[in-house]
């Protein structure tokens, strides 16, 4: 009845499936599937999954599950296992199979290396069209995509690249030398993911060649790899943005007490920093205790104005941080977004100082407490602005990661900045007067 | 010269260097491409350049330059300009064309009608390979993929799909129905793009069929395309969590004065409501003027523990939008992620709380003052962690976008708990203690 019922699944919902089902379960609906099907639903599967079900197969099955699956699979469970279990299910793989993946393993899992697999297939210059058509039927069921096919030289050094679409579109006679494509863009193994997949989306690419220094062909990279790498990279920016990191990026079976260690080691270091600013915020408050004595009510708009120079500060280095990563802000891109987040920080600074200072005169009356507030709120805001946006901008320049310009970060440097410039107008202006 | 040097460029590059040239150099350069060229290229370009460039070429050359591009690309160009220009270039097709792309246009920008494209070939259930085949030599030029081919009835409704590794492979007189895989995944003409994102993304798939609500084939999406659509919603859910809007998504040649104007209108709304938050905070700060002015030290602490608690606050709450949009925390994954995330403020609390507290007996030296910041510190911190996650959580099962519990938000939100634990707690044990 499973069988029946199954029949018309697609891997990946077999694998939402099988992670739903009990230990019992899941282990006789995974022996109802041939050793093709096996294969697809374990390249779905988590780390721990894919382990619990790799031991629970009788050997000959198993050789021939993961002989067919993807070799970038099979290194992603890999990576997600210990060193011992790593050993344990290198060795039910057959020599060659356990050798590739090895060297996959070597690799840093973001960079190309880490994401290519060795499932390919290539062509020599001087196939003729014919020949090399009969040798992708042969060999296509092993390769991860025959639609785009490079082209290597005896010596193993990346030459061209052909599609299938050609292939079948040329006469039988012809030689691949004569109708490949010789600018063939490739990568090198130790390239950043994130630039892999930079060039995926501006080159509209299926499959990028990954090569070595000496530009030999070592592996492939597919586009539905590079979905998960975009919004890994995207999770990844947010994260930091919030004042943590990609350590808590979890896979589904983590340990609960793990993913809490992990958040506390990322998240922490931001906060004992911030615990300085708003110490230093404190000093502020405590150099003009004096103003504050003499006007009690400045202290109620303290909140209202630290906490709007902060939202306005992430509102700017936000989208800074976010125009930055995804290409936006070069050249002279950078001097006209400056202007443009001033010019806003003007607008939206001028809307919210009128209602603060009217608001104040309402909860108030002195009129020149709410002139005070009502400047301060502006200059708070213009200043903001412009911090949120020129910090990732100054991080850019220096090498650092922008998104170091963290929330955390922007809004305890805008307490500062917000806090002196409304307790020094304060004690200017009541100066001034009021006496 | 020109020729020589861009004879190796991917039309990519083209179109990069086309956007840095002067207009003069950009039309002598764009006419030395043939007609295939130059429609990769315009495919590249943005609204104006494009609408520019093809206002620039005699009329023969432009029939066959738009007939090649990909109509997807067409719509995308189309829908930046106004209704003259999109009337005015429309009129530039042949009938077939313009018919067409007047019907994409028709769909929402960020729907799969509004991604996809017409540009495709489809067989029929009762065609042999070899005719199958040889129909898509003949129509392959046109068709945005012929990797992966869409099955109709005599209707139009989809009924299959079949990999050309399948055709390829299988033998001559074979019909398409015997090998077709009738388990085709489609999605409705006015899905949100996101959700087909997200099917690309768990199946692996390099292209999918849009069908109308009677099944009817009516479009093609690329994986290629929805690259980009990963790209923009992770900036829409930046954006949003910032406290601003996908309005502020710009094309590169938007002109100044309405990204300033659309910034505006995407962040004052959040900065009018986090004023209100920031009045309440005050009353707070009023309601136990008290308690503050008999203990003018408390002043200084205050900024600390606002933003203190508006940091712990936006990390738990990014981390939550975040885990919710890429699908993490769905059933009692929840009320997990609720208790780790608290689990998370207890231990960061302690670590805080103790540094804090010891900070204020360096610089203040009463007991009393320390215990209270110390004791508000950590309550802050827990509290903020916990409503970071429960607000979230209780938006998206009330159907409200998650990301509506913006940083601003948030951190409002934690202001006014904040500097109410703290209040409290020191009127309390001041009045408990002190006297
Ligand atoms: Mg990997
Ligand atoms: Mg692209
Ligand atoms: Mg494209
Ligand atoms: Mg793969
Ligand atoms: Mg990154
Ligand atoms: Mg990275
Ligand atoms: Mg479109
Ligand atoms: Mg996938
Ligand atoms: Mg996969
Ligand atoms: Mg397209
Ligand atoms: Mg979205
Ligand atoms: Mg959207
Ligand atoms: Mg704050």
């Amino acid at each position: 009845a499973v069988r029946a019922l199954d029949e018309k699944l697609h891997y990946a919902d077999r694998a939402e499936i099988m992670e739903e089902l009990s230990e019992e379960l899941r282990q006789t609906y995974f022996e109802l599937l041939d050793f093709e099907e096996a294969s697809e639903v374990l390249e779905e599967v988590g780390s721990e999954l894919f382990s619990e079900l790799i031991e629970g197969m009788d050997e000959e099955k198993r050789s021939k599950v993961i002989d067919n699956m993807s070799q970038d699979d099979i290194v992603d469970k890999l990576s997600g296992l210990t060193e011992e279990k790593q050993e344990e299910l290198l060795s039910y793989m057959d020599e060659d199979t356990a050798s590739e993946v090895e060297t996959l393993l070597e690799y840093e899992e973001d960079s190309a290396g880490g994401r290519m697999t060795k499932d390919y297939v290539t062509l020599t210059t001087e196939m003729t069209i014919d020949i090399a058509i009969e040798y992708l039927r042969q060999n296509a069921p092993g390769a991860e995509t025959i639609y785009y096919v490079f082209v290597t030289d005896e010596a193993g050094i990346l030459t061209g690249v052909i599609s299938l679409r050609q292939l079948i579109v040329a006469s039988p006679e012809t030689k691949i030398s004569e109708i490949m494509n010789e600018n063939v863009i490739s990568v090198y193994d130790d390239e950043d993911q994130e630039e892999v997949a930079r060039l995926f989306s501006k080159y509209d690419f299926m499959v990028m060649p990954v090569v070595d220094k000496e530009e030999k062909l070592k592996g492939i990279i597919t586009v539905d790899d590079i979905l998960d790498v975009i919004e890994e990279e995207a999770t990844e920016d947010i994260y930091k943005f919030a004042g943590s990191s990609d350590l808590e990026i979890y896979e589904e079976d983590d340990a609960s007490w793990l993913r809490v260690v992990r958040s506390v080691r990322s998240r922490l270091p931001w906060l004992i920093i911030t615990i300085f600013g708003g110490l230093l915020s404190g000093s502020v408050v405590a150099r003009y205790q004096g103003t504050l004595d003499a006007n009690a009510a400045l202290a109620m708009f303290m909140p209202l104005l630290a906490g709007m120079g902060g939202n306005v500060g992430t509102q700017s280095s936000t989208i800074t941080v976010r125009s930055i990563a995804v290409g936006y802000v070069e050249g002279k891109e950078a001097v006209r977004t400056f202007f443009l987040e001033v010019a806003t920080g003007f607008a939206v600074g001028l809307v919210c100082s009128v209602i603060v200072g009217l608001a104040a005169m309402l909860t108030n009356s002195s009129t020149v407490i709410s002139l005070i507030v009502g400047i301060a709120m502006f200059s708070n805001i213009v200043t903001a602005a412009a911090i949120g946006t020129l910090v990732p901008m100054i991080f850019k320049k220096l090498g650092v990661d922008p998104a170091v310009a963290s929330a955390p970060f922007i809004s305890t440097t805008v307490d500062i900045t917000g806090l002196t410039i409304y307790f020094s107008l304060a004690t200017v202006l009541i100066g001034k007067w009021m006496i």
